[in-house]
């Protein structure tokens, strides 16, 4: 990261509330912390970002946000090590996906020095908002929307760019049960699958309140032309292990490119294990269930790390997946969270010291 | 309509903006009227709706709507004629079609009553909003958006619907040159396309912008697996006049069922035409482009009424429409907006009196 060429405004808070929150039992991404960074878009350029309180947003109620779905987010983590120094995670490539959520979506591509930056800063201020208790963090959401105003059908000429903190507990506990979904879909060919935008956050809520019902917890999504290949789990990039070999679908423009997935296929490489990134057919996982080749299902993400799946419904049956000791979930996890957590090398270069 | 069953708080304003107003220049959504209906959902129920003065909307930087998409909404038009009345046209379509869209993006569906009673209430205390140039009508904009916090990817627990009013000249002036999209859709199979949802409109700026900068106004969408088939141009329904036949695509999960498509086919039907739901190939359009059969090409929408086709862009090649003396697309907007503005017989029982 450069030094600090962008003039962040700076207004703290005159009392802070970090006295108020139990850092022993956090919620995930519910409590937030005292400032935040806001940047506004408009007259053609990005703005001169500052660093306030965190506060209410007011917009006009015909603001595009509202009406035309204009925006896009990131999901990022700080993490403390045991000296107390503050650390992100391959903040670069959160930076270059925003812009790449934007593009699709018509939002102005923010300038990197006023992400990064801005980013940098905000932790910094932040630092003492870093959780220490085992898995917790303070999760970071970049996010930018239309706060342009108008009916018209078409993009804003003005937006929003803001950092928010939540200092966190893990995002899931224990395994999932999933349904491979064959009705509802995430992404068209040619859609905005592959950008980190609002919409498609909305549509994957019905379909899985519909599986929770049944009796899962999350959904894998399927290609909307056939149904007949696996393409994300839920919210998170997919992974299938059978015998010893890793699959994962590979990125389109239905399927985010997620930062932790693409974590996950280096770390499992330099492991040694055998990962192949192809197009995986349920009926592979059918077979392989069948003929106990199938040993892990997991999904990959930031807020999550690692989810691990315990078995799958399919066309009315279910399949379980075997209980492993020495399971890839665990190993790539540890790696992971070693790397983040400043426990152990970082021969990939992730890691960003903030403070 | 029943009787105004609802309770709904009203809060006037003190002095009206209407005289700052030049009804004779209205743009299209952008001039708001003097008050808004606004109704919350909390504590699983949807509260005692409110009008009050038009004003700002403030909300947690964690509001769902900026990072999730939640968010739904409608286009109508209320009319006068020359006697001064007001009216709406088929107000209950639309108050069906916000609930379908709601539950496909799991916003609480909203009671009836509050939606109907808090229309026809709104439209009674901005009548003197209600533009009389031709052409020009109160636009409309129900809504509904996650106002409820949190950066878990999961349901909000609050939401907002409002109703807000822009005295509004046409929508669009004059034919538009249309480009076939090949390669970016707007919807998935098993997705929200049928949902008036904002991330439908977000997603559709860049290719439109894209067919923009060569030289269209507007995108014809494709299905996304084959792209042969037309389904929507831009966010309008598309129709297609091949010799004497009108054909129009028919609704599916990928369509909007739209209140001027259906309008439109029941009065062609009556005036005679043959009218053909089903689906259409692009190729089609260019065979029958090239022999002279393809007659006319528009779209059909609230905000448009009917948006004629000068001609279209398929594969680098432009294919022009002829002019037609009579045409479909001219008979059928008199048909309609003469319902609308209560200037003709209203055989189907569309035309709704507010006062």
């Amino acid at each position: 990261m450069e030094t600090n060429v962008t003039n962040i405004i700076i207004e703290k808070v005159k009392k802070s509330r970090i006295s108020e929150v139990d850092f022993s039992n956090l919620p995930f991404g519910k409590v937030h912390s005292d400032h935040m960074l806001v940047c506004d878009y408009r007259d053609g350029a990005w703005q001169t970002p500052r660093i306030t309180p965190y506060q209410g947003i007011t917009l006009d109620p015909s603001a595009k946000i509202f009406h035309y779905g204009q925006s896009v987010f990131e999901g990022m983590k700080a993490y403390k090590d045991e000296n107390g120094k503050v650390w992100l995670f391959r903040p670069d490539e959160n930076q270059k996906r925003l812009n790449i959520s934007s593009k699709r979506i018509s939002i102005p591509e923010l300038p990197r020095e006023i992400f990064m930056d801005g980013l940098k800063t905000l932790v910094q201020i932040e630092k003492d908002w870093v959780p220490t208790t085992p898995g917790s963090s303070l999760y970071i959401r970049p996010f930018v929307f239309a706060s342009g105003t108008g009916l018209h059908a078409s993009p804003a000429d003005q937006y929003k760019f803001f950092i928010v903190c939540a200092p966190s507990g893990p995002y899931f506990a224990g395994k999932v049960r999933v349904l491979i979904e064959e009705k509802y879909s995430r992404a068209a060919n040619g859609g905005v699958g592959y950008a980190k935008a609002g919409g498609n956050y909305a549509g994957q809520f019905y379909p899985t309140q519909l599986a929770i019902q049944k009796g899962y917890q999350q959904v894998i999504w399927t290609d909307d032309n056939t149904h007949e290949y696996i393409e994300e789990a839920g919210a998170m990039n997919i992974f299938v292990r059978i015998n010893d070999t890793l699959l994962t679908s590979p990125v389109s423009d239905r399927i985010l490119d997620g930062v932790t997935r693409k974590s996950v296929i280096d770390i499992a490489r330099a492991e040694g294990i055998t990962v192949e990134i192809r197009k995986v057919r349920v009926e592979e996982l059918v077979s392989a269930s069948k003929n106990g080749s199938l040993k892990e299902m997991f999904g990959a993400g930031t807020a999550a790390v690692i989810s691990p799946i315990s078995g799958f419904g399919y066309r009315g049956s279910d399949y379980d997946l075997p209980e492993m000791k020495d399971s890839y979930a665990s190993l790539l996890k540890k790696k992971i969270t070693d790397i983040q957590y400043n426990k152990a090398d970082d021969p990939f270069g992730w890691r960003f010291e903030v403070i």
